[in-house]
C-alpha cells in the first residue's frame, strides 16, 4: 500500500510545530507529551510511573516538567485521554507548579476531581468536561475528542489540529464492537481524518507484539456466568483493577442474575465505583450492592466480594484476606477466588505468593481466564493505520521493544521507513512543511515521590539506600580534645551488617584497627586534619571488613571535638 | 481406577521409617529430604535457594540442617538426583558440618566436584559415582538409581527400599522419548516397581498445573535450524541455561551444520561445558569450538556465541553485552539474539529490560520459541502414577499451588484422598505398617549466605536493612560530661534520608528538638539514665520526621560520656 499525498492543510509560512514527549517512552507509565507552536503549549496526559525495584523507599515517580515550568506563560492546558493513573496520576503534583485548566471527558474529570479533592486542590484548579466529537481550542491548537474503547470507560483519542497539519494521538485504546458502556470506538471519524490527511499518528504500542485482535470486554461476562454456575455453593471473591468500571458492572450483573449481593472492598475501588455510580457510568440493580458490615447477614453462597489486589499489591484488600489480616473477611474452604486480571510484568511473583496463601487457607483459586486486555493487538493497530494513513508514525505507550514492534507494523502498513520515528523522552520533534525531524532536546526525567517529599530524594540518597540495603552501616564515633587525644569512644554501632552479639571478634578487631589508624595518623602529624583522619578510618575499616566478610557496609566515622 | 493392595514388603515388627523434608516445599529450590530408620539417616539432595526480593543483600539461602547436625552419627550419606543448583548448591556449606559421602550419577558428580574444588573441599569430601540400575546401601536403606529425563543430563529418580516398603522419589523429571544424550526415562522399571508395590510416590510438581505433555528436547533442534536458516547473514547469539548441556549440544550441532564456529561465554557455562566435554556428555565436531579471542578472525555470519544470562541476571555475559560493558563482544545491527529459555517467574522484568537494551543496540531479538521445559506436565505425571500405583502420594518440588495441582492429579489417578499428603518443611512423616501419618516436627528453615558469612545475617539484620532501604538513617551523636552537660555536638548525619543540602530547615528543627528533649529529660532528674534519654530523643525525632515527611528513617542516638 502506498501513502497518499497529504492534502494541503499545512501552512507553509507558519512556524514549526514542536512535539516534545516528557515521559512515557522509556517505561510503561508516566505518559506526558507537550505540543508547542509559537506562544501555545498544550500537554497531553500527566501520568505517574511506578518505581523500579532498586528505587528503594520511593512511592511513585512523576515526570520532570522543568520545561513546562520555564515556559509556564505559554502553557494553555492539559488534555487528558482517560482516567488511569499513568495518564492522570501526576496532576496533583504538576498542577501545583503549572496550574492550567484540565480538559477531559466526564468520567475522567470525575476521577481527577476525586484525586484533587484528596489533595485539597479542588478550589485552586480548573477542570473542563469535553464531550466526544467536540473540539476545544488551546491557543493555536484545536483538539477534537474521539471516542475509543479501553479498560476504563470514556477513553478518548485526540485529533490535534496544528498549523502544520493534523496529528492523531490514540491514547490507550482497543477496538471493541460490543463494549459494556457506551459506543464502540468511532472508526468512521478515524477514516474521515485519514481522508483529510493525517500528518502523524501517535499510536498505543502496548500490545504491538501480540497477533490478532483483543477480544471484547463483553466476552468476560460469559466467563463470569460459567464460573458463577460452577461455584453455586461457594462465596465468590473477584479481584480486578480498581478502575475497570465495566468489569465491575459485569460482575454485578452476574451476581444479580444469580441472586447474590455484592460488596466492593478496597479503598481505590470504592472511590472510583462511587464516582462511576454518581455519574451513571455504572448501573446497579436495586438491593444488589451491600456494605461490608452487612455481609454477615447473608449466607456465603449468596454473596460476591469485588476487591482490589489482583496484582499482588502488598497492602491491598486481597493481600490482607490471603494473609489472614483482613478485619472483616476470613478466607476458607467455602471461598472461590477469581483473578479477573493478568499479572502486569514484574508482578508475577507477588501474584503467585497470594495464590499460594489463598490455597493454604483452604480456599479455591479459579484459573479460568476472566480477563481481556484493554490494548489493541496487531490487527487493531493495522486498522487504525488503514483508516488514518499517516505520513509519519511515532509509536508511543510502551517499552522500547513495543515501540519497535509497532514500527514494524507501520512499515507493513506502508509508512516510509524513514518516516517512522522512535523517540525518547526529552526529544524535540520539529514539524514543518509536512516534514518531521528531530531537533534538539529539553530537560526530562523522573522526580521521586517519597512520603510527603517530592524531589527531595535524588540519586545520591537512592545510592545510599541501595548500599544500606545490601550491607548495612557501621558507625564509628569518638570524641577528641584539642590535643588530639581520644577522650571518649570509639563507639561502634552497626545496623543491617551482622548480628553483633555473635561477632565479638570482628568488633574487637575493628576497635583495634581504629586505634591503630588514629595513632598512625598523628604520627604523621595530622596531615589533612579531621577529614583525612575520617577517610583513613573509613578505608581501613572497609578494607578489613571486605577481607573478612566480602561485604561493603557503609562505614561512617563521626568525630566530636571537645574544646 | 482402584489401588492395588500392596504386596508384603513391609516388616511389621520393624521401627517406623521417618520422612523429613528439610526444605523445598515452601518455595522452588532448596530441595533436601531426610529418610530415617533406627540408626540410619540418608538425605536426598542438598540444594540452595534464591533470596526473596526483600532479603536485601542476601546472596543465597541454604537449608537449616540443625536436625542432621544433631544426629550426625547416624547420617550415612547424601544421594543427589541431578546437578542443578537447587539440588546440589548447598553441598559446599552443608558438607562442612555434615561431612558424609555424596552419591550421584557421573555427570552430577563431575559438576559437584567442580563446585567443591572452588571451595577447596575436594580433599576433605567423599564422592561416589553410581550408575543407573545399580543400588547403593546406606545403613538400613537401599537406594536404586533410575534413569529419567530432565533439562540436565544424567538425572535420576530414586527407588528407596526401606524396612517399611518402597518409596519412589522422581526428582525433577520429564518423559522424553527422544532425548539428546542417553536413553529415555526407564518407564519399564517404574512399572516393575509398581508391580512390586510402591508405598509412597514423591513426584515433581513443577508443571502439575500444565495440561498435556512437555515436548522432547529434540524438538528445539528443529527450531534452531529454522532460526539459523532465517538468519544466515547475521551473527547468532543464543542465551540459555548454563547447565543445559543437551541444549548447548544442539546449538553446536546446528552451528556445525551451517559452517559456523561456536564460542561459549559466561563463567558458569564454561565450567559445566568443560566438565561435560571431559566426561564425554557433549560431543563437539572438530574445529567448531573456538576461544572468545578468536572470534575476530571470523566473519560475523560464520559465528555463534552461546552465552549465559537468559534470565536477565545482572552480571551475566548477555547483560554485559546488552549494556555495552562486555569487553569483547559489541552488539549491533548484525546480531540476532535468541532466548533459548523462558523467564523463571520473578525474572520477567529483568529479561524485558535486557530485550529492550538489545533492541536499542540495533540488534534483533528472535521471538521464535526455542525452549522446552525440563519438567513433566499433567499427562506425564499421570503416567508415573499409572506405572507405580502408589498407596500414598506426597507431592514435592513446587510452591503450594503446584503441590495442590499434583494432589488433584493423584486423586484422579485413584490415590485415596486421605493418602495424599501435602507437607511442609520440618514435618515428620512416620511410616509403619503401610500407614503414613504426620508425627511431629523438627527444626527447619533457611540460613542466609551473604558474602563469606553463612548464618550471621538473621532476621534482625534483615529487618534493619529493609528499614534502611526504605527511609535511610538519621544519626545523632553528642558528648556529655559527668555533670550531664552537652560538651560537644549534637552532630546530625543522615544517609539515604533526604538530600541534606536542601533540607536546612528540617535539620535545624531536629537540632532544636534534640536540645529541648535533653533539657526536658534532665529537668525530670535523668529518669532511666542514658538509655531513656536515647529513647526519648529517638521517639521525638522520629515523630517529628514522620509528621513532616511521612518517612520513618532509623533514628540512632549515640552518646559519648566524657569522664
Amino acid at each position: 500500500m502506498g501513502v497518499k499525498k497529504l492534502k494541503k492543510t499545512a501552512n507553509q509560512d507558519a512556524l514549526p510545530v514542536k512535539l516534545i514527549p516528557l515521559g512515557g517512552l522509556e517505561q510503561i507509565g508516566m505518559n506526558i507529551t507537550a505540543f508547542e507552536y509559537g506562544d501555545s503549549i498544550m500537554v497531553v496526559d500527566c501520568g505517574l510511573g511506578f518505581p523500579e525495584d532498586d528505587m528503594y523507599g520511593v512511592d511513585l515517580v512523576i515526570p520532570d516538567v522543568s520545561y513546562l515550568e520555564e515556559n509556564i506563560d505559554r502553557v494553555k492546558g492539559f488534555v487528558i485521554t482517560h482516567g488511569h493513573e499513568d495518564h492522570i496520576g501526576a496532576l496533583p503534583y504538576i498542577l501545583r507548579k503549572v496550574n492550567v485548566p484540565v480538559y477531559a471527558t466526564r468520567l475522567t474529570i470525575g476521577i481527577i476531581e476525586h484525586k484533587l479533592e484528596e489533595h485539597n486542590m479542588l478550589d485552586i484548579t480548573t477542570r473542563k468536561v469535553v464531550s466526544f466529537g467536540s473540539t476545544i481550542t488551546l491557543g493555536d491548537f484545536h483538539v477534537e475528542f474521539i471516542r475509543t474503547n479501553h479498560s476504563i470507560t470514556d477513553s478518548a483519542a485526540l485529533a490535534i489540529y496544528t498549523p502544520q497539519g493534523i496529528i492523531v494521538h490514540t491514547g490507550d485504546f482497543k477496538v471493541d464492537y460490543t463494549p459494556i458502556y457506551g459506543d464502540a470506538i468511532d472508526l468512521q471519524r478515524f477514516g474521515e481524518l485519514g481522508k483529510k490527511g493525517v500528518l502523524a499518528l501517535l499510536c498505543d504500542s502496548t500490545n504491538a507484539e501480540r497477533p490478532g485482535f483483543t477480544p471484547s470486554e463483553s466476552t468476560v461476562g460469559e466467563t463470569f456466568v460459567s464460573i458463577f454456575e460452577a461455584n453455586r455453593k461457594k462465596r465468590i471473591i473477584v479481584a480486578t483493577f480498581a478502575s475497570n468500571v465495566d468489569r465491575v458492572q459485569q460482575i454485578i450483573n452476574t451476581a444479580y442474575r444469580y441472586g447474590r449481593k455484592c460488596v466492593i472492598e478496597g479503598r481505590s475501588m470504592v472511590n472510583i465505583i462511587n464516582t462511576a455510580i454518581e455519574l451513571e457510568y455504572l448501573k446497579v440493580p436495586e438491593n444488589t450492592l451491600i456494605e461490608l458490615e452487612e455481609l454477615k447477614n447473608y449466607p456465603d453462597e449468596q454473596t460476591v466480594i469485588i476487591t482490589t489486589g489482583s496484582q499482588g499489591e502488598r497492602l491491598a484488600a486481597l493481600s490482607r484476606m490471603a494473609g489472614g489480616t483482613h478485619k472483616k473477611i476470613v478466607l476458607g474452604p467455602k471461598d472461590a477466588v477469581i483473578f479477573s486480571s493478568h499479572p502486569i510484568p514484574g508482578n508475577e511473583k507477588a501474584v503467585t505468593k497470594i495464590i499460594n496463601a489463598i490455597f493454604q487457607k483452604g480456599a479455591d483459586v479459579v484459573f479460568q481466564d476472566a480477563h481481556v486486555s484493554g490494548h489493541a493487538c496487531r490487527e487493531e493497530i493495522k486498522l487504525i493505520y488503514a483508516l488514518t494513513r499517516p505520513k509519519y508514525a511515532i509509536p508511543v505507550h510502551g517499552e522500547y521493544k513495543h515501540l519497535k514492534a509497532q514500527a514494524k507494523i507501520a512499515e507493513q502498513m506502508g509508512v516510509e521507513k524513514e518516516n517512522i520515528l522512535i523517540i525518547q523522552s526529552g526529544d524535540v520533534l520539529s514539524i514543518k512543511d509536512e516534514q518531521i525531524r528531530k531537533d534538539g532536546h529539553v530537560q526530562s526525567g523522573v522526580v521521586f515521590v517519597d512520603g510527603l517529599g517530592v524531589g527531595d530524594v535524588g540519586n545520591v540518597v537512592l545510592r545510599d539506600r541501595q548500599r544500606l540495603a545490601d550491607d548495612g552501616i557501621v558507625l564509628i564515633t569518638f570524641a577528641m580534645d584539642a590535643e588530639n587525644r581520644v577522650i571518649a569512644g570509639p563507639e561502634i554501632v552497626t545496623r543491617g551488617f551482622v548480628y553483633v552479639r555473635e561477632a565479638d571478634e570482628l568488633m574487637e578487631d575493628i576497635h583495634m584497627l581504629i586505634d591503630d589508624t588514629i595513632v598512625e595518623h598523628f604520627e604523621k602529624n595530622n596531615p589533612g586534619g579531621r577529614n583525612k583522619l575520617k577517610t583513613s578510618i573509613r578505608e581501613a575499616v572497609s578494607d578489613y571488613i571486605w577481607g573478612k566478610t566480602e561485604r561493603r557496609p557503609m562505614v561512617l566515622p563521626v568525630i566530636l571535638d571537645i574544646e
